[in-house]
């Protein structure tokens, strides 16, 4: 039989033990599950990019994977946790928007969990992933039907994090920077369709980019070594959305930008 | 045959290929085993802390798992390494104190490493995590019986830290920060069953806390957002320590607080 | 049959989701592979020194690991992927140099990635590590032949590093700095056995240091413990290379390093 995945994503760093425990509390239950370290640097203060980068990660997992979420601020309140499915996968995390933000409207299952039968006991009151996710995960790799958690609940009634808005006028682009990457490099909301569409058959290779109040020109790039000098350059991710990058050096130092920044891509013909 | 759960602790931090390669180490021997990180940033210089992390994580590893700690400033000195049995998990480390501080008083076995034959040679001056340590640990979890590593040691006879000191006076309860965690919350050394008894039955919701030569107002809470600003709370941590933390932000940084520090709570009556 | 052990090594820190994303696509196809994490803070500016310390740990693999590489500014421009074979482990990383550098003198066999029909589609132009280099490592994991990822290139045809220079004088041994571990270690560049060499029957304990416009005594030791202030040590590292170390104590604070740094040790005549 084909070992089930589990991978862990959470705000907890990588300093102190609480990955490891979590894997624990998996292990003992189900040895013969395979534990992936997704992402333990997601942004409790900016949920809508963590979903975007979970969002485009997981289709690189098989199906049957079960991915636990733990970015809690709410835990030991009354705030609910869900268990999702689509496309084969499966989501274990708070009912604070997340998974619709991974999920976008894929959501085609989705359960509140309440099956204290399976928990850690004693269940604390400050860490939920280690007493119920992480034993509600151990037990879907190894079977558990997903119903089993908890009654089922409309997708439409899970909680949902504000929508963010785009295209604010003719000729611009408005976008905001869910993450900065090891490299430096910003990752943007605007999916790289919706750029093509902006850029239309125009192909244009230089637009102005106006963030943190400096309007400064990019250009496009297909690789990061299209542009050999240190300057701003607006590329297709690997996530499937644009990044601001430069090629060898940090765009965030350079813009002196951060999470949440909002930016406007301005067309040559806007100017 | 169920695979033995191998854990990894250290001071190495994760920048460096030294976790990498104990692995390696371990898989060469005993590719079977699950090998899963605990905790890479303890602190030499504050085993307390580190054993009171590691005796609150073990037990949510299955018994059979082996923990290997190497946090080991005497390395290549004529400091011995130790092998420690207690509720059927095995513990190997340099006999520096950290293993009495994980286990308390409850050390079952404990034998003193003399086992050259098993180890990875040429054995280095500077890297016996690689080793001695990561070797034996792979033929632990390929069965070598613990007796088999070298002479029985009495427990009592393991190096210990010095004992931290409680109950300064009435009214008063004193405690150290044992370590910071990603969140800025602050772990200190004071079981949740001392503080309940030193609470008694008054259910005093707001003490004082004198720390770093400020007196400042905490309250005790059961959960995060039982405290919607961002004011000093008192929480019984998931390590069933208490821990003092600020919702939504670092306790630490408004403290100014750091690894160590002596603080004193001191409930009304002392006013 | 023996899982095969895939290791992962880059540039890419740890605080994205780029090395779980890799683990997707390797375990998507070979679920019966075990994934090591070996050295994600590769320096894409120093990859003599990545080599040394990739050449230094992969020995610690059992034969048949598949050690993937992906330090790739030049990613999706026209730079080659290769894949490399030696003593039994292969290697699979950008023709950038960094092979070589790993391997010396040591290549056996060498190709040049050409199999598409292999690849994670779409590929993109910013994560070859992804959509190249994941999926070729699990299909060698699962048996593929090398000599099917490509065509035979010669070893000699391989983009080479600049070399390094040494013995500038009598009397004197160059180095550089090639790493910085968590401790503040500096790594050197000089072999053990240069070093053994360079202080012949002298056995001097004590030499100069010359680095950053500073000279300094340095005392050469066989543990960290032989040196019981905090003075500067020169120590046999565990990858067998000489390190620069402080017991207990940050070498690269105290002198102010940086990798790439050059130095001189000069023995005692030399004054």
């Amino acid at each position: 039989m084909k070992s089930t995945i589990i991978t862990l994503s959470s705000d907890f760093g990588q300093q102190d033990e609480y990955v490891g425990v979590m894997k624990g509390v998996i292990l003992s239950r189900q040895p013969d599950c395979i534990i992936v370290d997704l992402h333990h640097h997601l942004d409790a203060d900016h949920l809508g990019g963590a979903g975007i980068l979970l969002g485009a990660a997981y289709p690189f997992f098989p199906a049957g994977t079960v991915h636990v979420i733990v970015v809690d601020p709410g835990v030991g309140s009354d705030r609910k946790i869900i268990l999702a499915g689509a496309k084969g996968h499966l989501f274990l995390a708070p009912d604070n928007g997340i998974i619709p933000a991974v999920l976008e409207d894929g959501i085609e299952t989705s359960y509140l969990l309440d099956c204290p039968e399976l928990y850690h006991k004693p269940v604390s009151n400050t860490f939920h992933g280690r007493d119920i996710m992480a034993p509600v995960a151990a037990e879907l790799a190894m079977g558990l039907e997903p119903g089993r958690v908890g009654p089922s609940i409309t997708p439409a009634d899970l909680c949902r994090l504000p929508a963010a808005v785009n295209h604010p006028a003719p000729h611009q682009l408005q976008g905001a920077i869910l993450q900065i990457d090891h490299f430096g490099n910003l990752l943007t909301d605007i999916k790289a369709a919706s750029f093509d569409q902006f850029i239309g058959d125009s192909e244009q290779k230089e637009l102005l980019l106006s963030i943190r109040e400096q309007q400064l020109s990019i250009r496009v790039a297909d690789t990061y070594s299209d542009i050999s000098d240190r300057s701003l350059l607006l590329i297709k991710g690997s996530r499937g959305y644009m990044e601001i990058s430069i090629n060898g050096s940090s765009a965030a130092s350079t813009l002196n930008s951060s999470c949440g920044d909002i930016f406007l891509l301005l067309s040559a013909k806007a100017k």
